[in-house]
């Protein structure tokens, strides 16, 4: 291949301007959660655009929308490419978005360039990663790899008490006679995305191929004492449900520094009872996020934090309750299909890191269903899941050249070279 | 006086149940917040109740609600009772509006039994003490002293961003036409009021005498770190919001034990920004609340704890904003009037106990004004501000026949007591 021309991704900054624009928020960041009309304003462009670009649409029950560019050899895998139209509250506008725009574009290219090719090439905007609405993460990747099953998970509800079920119905999905999310018929799933960490940055590298993906451990806690009039009731005789669950941040944090890296444990949402400056708190749900890259460190960790909580509890008369909405192994990503990567980054001179990967992705959900692998972009300052978050525009075009270049060799060669 | 018949009271607790249906919540509380929907019904309820009761109602500027029976006495000066018809968040049902409902039924008696007074009666209902909506606790009791102005302070806004001056108008107050919420004319205030403490409980003791009501400082705290991602941002480059907030949190609860009864320290609201699982707290909000009752320990301990929180915010690099929003000097209640009271229940062999009352109260802003004076029954295991909150019917009583005992010294003895 001499390369996709520099006219390919030209659109890539436009397309990462509109979808920006979907959901974005009055702080500057972009708030676009699953099944919310944001999303389905999102979800809708993209696949206007996708047809522009001569690709078959379809939307899978879950809401996961494809791009299909159909290939010539019968009965061959198809290869997938993509990344998530859902965002975090607040969050970024490269975050999912980047993978989908160059993956849209790349098909773009390669059909304006080569034509049809040997096997289907697709590309996928995934309807959930995040797990920001609803305690499910992967939601979009999970289904069509059978993590999943959406005629049973539907009962969960966002923090507005509206279940899944109800979301995805009122957006136009989850009805019998729209596509199975199930896929069986995958040859490789090849993912780009931000770092969303400084590893490039500081190395001065500038494509980042993951060799493992971190295990993570998401917990939900209820810590529940005894309210109590703020002036009345002494220091002594208190049930301070929040008091506790500060003694508990604090140890949770002294432990995680102590563990070191790659291990970071963080609670990012809390919400006291009844919230009232003049009333003791007398309950505090609050989550734990926790993730390493080996399973053992990982578990050790949350077995000692959750001891040590219940140790907190005990001793100031509280109770706690844990549940648990997610637990990933560590996934280490496919070797064959990251070498492929490493060698058409070596064809284009871009100095290229193996590394792990502390966010989660949608890579790690369809590693167990066919070759998987990520390429990684770099973030300013790593600074990701804010307003700030920033790649810098030939950061993007190189990202998008690369993938380009490893869909020719997955989708074009006659040699299947996995 | 031979004491108002047992008939007087028989309605109290009818009228407590009544009450308690305005702002009824689905745990089992009240939450009858300033100005809302359940807080009109409850007030238009009682002035309706108030004039069944033959007496002439008024609604002030702010919407205090007064019922008043006119005495004979020329130019003599006013007698009030009452206490508050606004709760906090999930409240119980005794707090504030027991003392209004003794009141009003207290002034009825009177009437059925003795006539029009000497001087002037009157039983309020005050629109607001708990600053439990608006960052503005006394609101009623404030505009009466000229503590509050009704013209200026209507900028501060709810948790939901609406203003008060807007809420007022909603309600149908803060009208030119409706009368000024100031008052000269008054010659004594007595309030009745459950203890929300452990006191009388643990003493054995019918009524307390309050002595002092604790002075309190209440400050808006905003701890500003940076968002990121939980799970790319490594533990030693953190500018968790939140956790900074846990220690701060730690090291109150840990002074605030040390310093020892009365003093009271607690944080009763919480909030975090972006608020979701897998993001680094960039913002908290909370609120601290602490009490004396003497200023020199409340300002010195308020002054050590901000400078501890300031240590810990630069420590962490986290900006530190704080704003007080209440700041009340403990208030001495008027002795003369107290051992009124005292006379009154040893008259009716009840016995009494002098206390500081931990809680603040609308009398300490009328005891600049007027001879002022509280009188407390046993609250059940001290709870209040809560839906357990719970006083036994006799003593509920008891602490009306005092209450009435007394409004019959004030009101209707040619010589004044005072």
């Amino acid at each position: 291949m001499d390369g996709l021309s520099k006219e390919t991704f030209a659109e890539l900054l436009p397309l990462l301007d509109r979808l920006a624009s979907f959901g974005a928020d009055a702080a500057g960041g972009v708030t676009r959660l699953l099944y919310t009309p944001s999303w389905l304003e999102a979800q809708t462009f993209l696949a206007g655009r996708m047809r522009a670009a001569g690709l078959e649409t379809r939307f899978d029950r879950a809401g996961n929308l494809y791009g299909r560019l159909e290939g010539s050899l019968p009965g061959a895998p198809a290869v997938l490419t993509g990344s998530h139209i859902d965002t975090v509250r607040c969050g970024g506008r490269y975050d999912g978005a980047y993978g989908i725009a160059a993956g849209l574009l790349a098909l773009e290219g390669l059909k304006r360039a080569y034509g049809t090719p040997l096997r289907t090439l697709e590309v996928v905007s995934l309807c959930e990663e995040e797990g920001s609405r609803f305690p499910l993460a992967y939601w979009g990747s999970g289904n069509i790899a059978g993590v999943y099953r959406l005629e049973e998970d539907g009962g969960v509800a966002d923090p507005a008490g509206v279940p899944l079920a109800k979301a995805m119905a009122s957006a136009g999905f989850g009805r019998p006679e729209q596509p199975d999310c199930r896929r069986s018929d995958l040859g490789a799933y090849v993912e780009l995305h931000i770092e969303q960490g400084v590893v490039l940055e500081r190395t001065g590298r500038r494509i980042g191929l993951v060799e493992t993906i971190v295990g993570q451990k998401r917990l939900a806690l209820t810590v529940t004492g005894a309210s109590g009039h703020a002036g009345t009731t002494p220091m002594g005789m208190r049930a301070d449900a929040l008091a506790g669950v500060a003694e508990m941040i604090a140890a949770l944090e002294a432990s995680a520094l102590a563990a070191g890296e790659p291990l970071v444990a963080t609670v990012g949402r809390l919400k006291t009872k009844p919230n009232t400056p003049n009333v003791i708190p007398g309950e505090a749900r609050f989550t734990l996020d926790v993730r390493h890259d080996r399973s053992a460190e990982l578990n050790r960790f949350c077995e000692e934090t959750l001891a040590r909580f219940a140790e907190i509890a005990a001793r100031r008369g509280l109770a706690l309750e844990v549940r648990s909405w997610l637990d990933t192994e560590p996934a280490p990503m496919h070797a064959g299909l990251t070498g492929l990567l490493e060698n058409v980054c070596r064809g284009m001179n871009l100095p290229t890191r193996r590394m792990a990967s502390g966010a989660g992705h949608d890579a790690q959900l369809f590693a167990p269903l066919c070759p998987s692998a990520m390429l990684f972009v770099p973030s300013r300052n790593g600074v990701s899941h804010s307003p700030e978050e920033y790649t810098a525009p030939e950061h993007l075009a190189e990202g998008a050249a690369a993938l380009g270049a490893c869909l020719y060799e997955l989708a074009y060669r006659e040699e299947w070279p996995l």
